[in-house]
């Protein structure tokens, strides 16, 4: 029976929600993953030093494990601990001081950016993309070498807001070119095409969007749990991004955006955006990458690009997957996951 | 308060389902249309003489109003008959032979093409179009001024589908040049530029694509009410059929392609195809035709092109609108209408 075994599996683009959601869900990702991205759009959205910590402190609760204690590290072991998940902080953009970003710098690994209003819990994004009025901040994040991780859409037809918002990565990768920037979640060939015009532009793919276009969303019956933004594009577009995927193109990271909801929330008559991918992500990716012949690649895509392109030293973590059936539960918790009730040819067989 | 009176108003494509389904609804299309084409994808698909005059006769009763006496008719009067409301019968394609065809023309308005397996109860329909499998039955028809009907989309992405089934209405309406052949419930400037390079082609347009797009279904939350096929397009392209429905273009005409499914089918893991507009649809066209200036040609996109293209007498019915405010019911009998809860500009305020 085919195994294979992933050291320190990052998922670089997560939403843990928060209270009752954390508690149920956190620790899906915390059990197979060694650590993740948090992203900070709770309402209201984490924008001060005071509520990151809070809110990392929650995290850690929430997953049974205490926050990590620097002095415990073991500096010359080949990783820098040996156990346990690691939420990677991210504060909601906002056009900070300097002296704000230099006295949260330590606690953070990135600031992400939300257009206003273009996803769940975004109204306190920024409204238009003035580079003079950020450039402040954005000059400030390069010195300090924090990443600015982006929502990049536009508010116009859902199918073209990815595609329209090049631009504006165009015009933020010229103008901060030593701000690394990274584009998430990316949905469309003209991500994939922008990802090696400008060195400092980075790019996490999500596994659900590896394996459905629209038409898994809206072509047959309309399914709510594949219902996500960016919304899936063209059969075109998921298979460029799973090619620079399976070749573990090196500016590219794993980040599922898995975003769970309750069931209501989805079956509904005003369904919320977010696939649930955390509990199967590692399953389904090692099923994808196998299929295609590129296993050997799959760590470079769950971690080792991440750690590079982070500079981050995550928690030891060894995951052995093995190729026998898995049948995804219906539910979590009341959160209905990608796939509920379907089989997938990977299974989770240990975890160290 | 501004008024407006339609006479004879026609939906020209209508799904009134059977059993339950058909006695909960059929009354609300009864009550302010004069008549309306009634589709034959039921399970199974309605495919005999037989069949066909069963289903008619459970409409009439499922409405209240009996199978018309035609001794009864007024042949002096303006209008064939002096109220109710006519089910034009449509069979289900198949390759059906002269004898059958000729036994059966005196039951039926015209004949409705299925892609096999392309919406909802289709299984039945047809593989591939081979035009010369198709020939005897597509000739007879043209002699017998049977119209085709068509749900025109192929199996591809689903944004496509539409646009790709543009080629094989050019191969029938070339091929058949006597055949009156419908477009239904077109969706795309490609079927509009179709539209005048045949004699033979017309179309219905539904009331929701003249108010929706892709974003109204997809770019906020998802709206399983919303959902439909084919399903909404672009901004331009709503635009487009906009305007030659405010023109009352004469190879154009109103058909709702009203398909109720009870509520629990629509918000849940998997939701059916069709949005439920029977019961205000007449508001909606008068909001919209009044908005742009055009009142005065809704009665034609409503009814005269209807009963040119097909050369029907419909039943008298004169619906008085008025510009009085509507609050939309959020079920009619378990089934979600388009804009539930909402409250629509105009009201019927008489039917006579």
């Amino acid at each position: 029976m085919k195994q294979h075994t992933l050291l320190m599996p990052l998922d670089m683009h997560l939403h843990l929600r928060d209270g009752l959601m954390l508690e149920n869900i956190g620790s899906l990702s915390a059990y197979s993953f060694s650590g993740a991205l948090i992203m900070p759009n709770l309402v209201p959205p984490v924008s001060t030093k005071e509520e990151l910590i809070a809110y990392k402190e929650r995290i850690k609760h929430a997953i049974g494990v205490e926050a990590a204690d620097e002095d415990e590290f073991d500096d010359i072991g080949e990783f820098c601990d040996d156990g346990g998940f690691e939420p990677y902080m991210t504060l909601f953009y906002q056009n900070y001081d300097e002296n704000f970003l230099a006295d949260v710098a330590e606690e953070l690994t990135a600031i992400k950016l939300y257009p206003a209003g273009i996803t769940t819990n975004s109204e306190g994004g920024v409204k238009n993309f003035d580079i003079e009025e950020m450039r402040p901040t954005l000059e400030a994040m390069a010195r300090m070498d924090i990443p600015l991780c982006v929502h990049g859409e536009t508010d116009g037809f859902v199918m073209d807001r990815e595609a329209e918002f090049m631009n504006i990565y165009d015009e933020l990768a010229t103008n901060f070119p030593d701000l690394k920037i990274i584009m998430e979640h990316i949905t469309t060939k003209a991500a994939v095409d922008m990802l090696d015009k400008h060195a400092n532009l980075y790019a996490t793919i999500t596994v659900h969007h590896l394996l459905i276009s629209l038409d898994d969303v809206a072509g047959g019956m309309l399914k709510p749990h594949l219902f996500c933004k960016p919304i899936a594009k063209r059969p075109e577009d998921r298979a460029v991004l799973l090619k620079i995927a399976l070749e573990a193109h090196p500016k590219v990271m794993f980040g599922s955006d898995s975003a769970p909801h309750p069931k209501e929330a989805k079956e509904s008559c005003g369904c919320a955006a977010g696939v649930f991918t955390a509990p199967i992500a590692l399953q389904l990716l090692c099923d994808i990458f196998e299929k295609n012949g590129k296993l050997d690649n799959l760590q470079s895509f769950v971690s080792d690009n991440a750690q590079s392109i982070y500079g981050i030293c995550p928690e030891f973590k060894e995951v052995t997957l093995v190729q026998e059936d898995f049948k995804v539960p219906e539910t979590y918790k009341g959160v209905v996951p990608m796939y509920a009730g379907e089989t997938l040819a990977w299974s989770i067989e240990d975890v160290d």
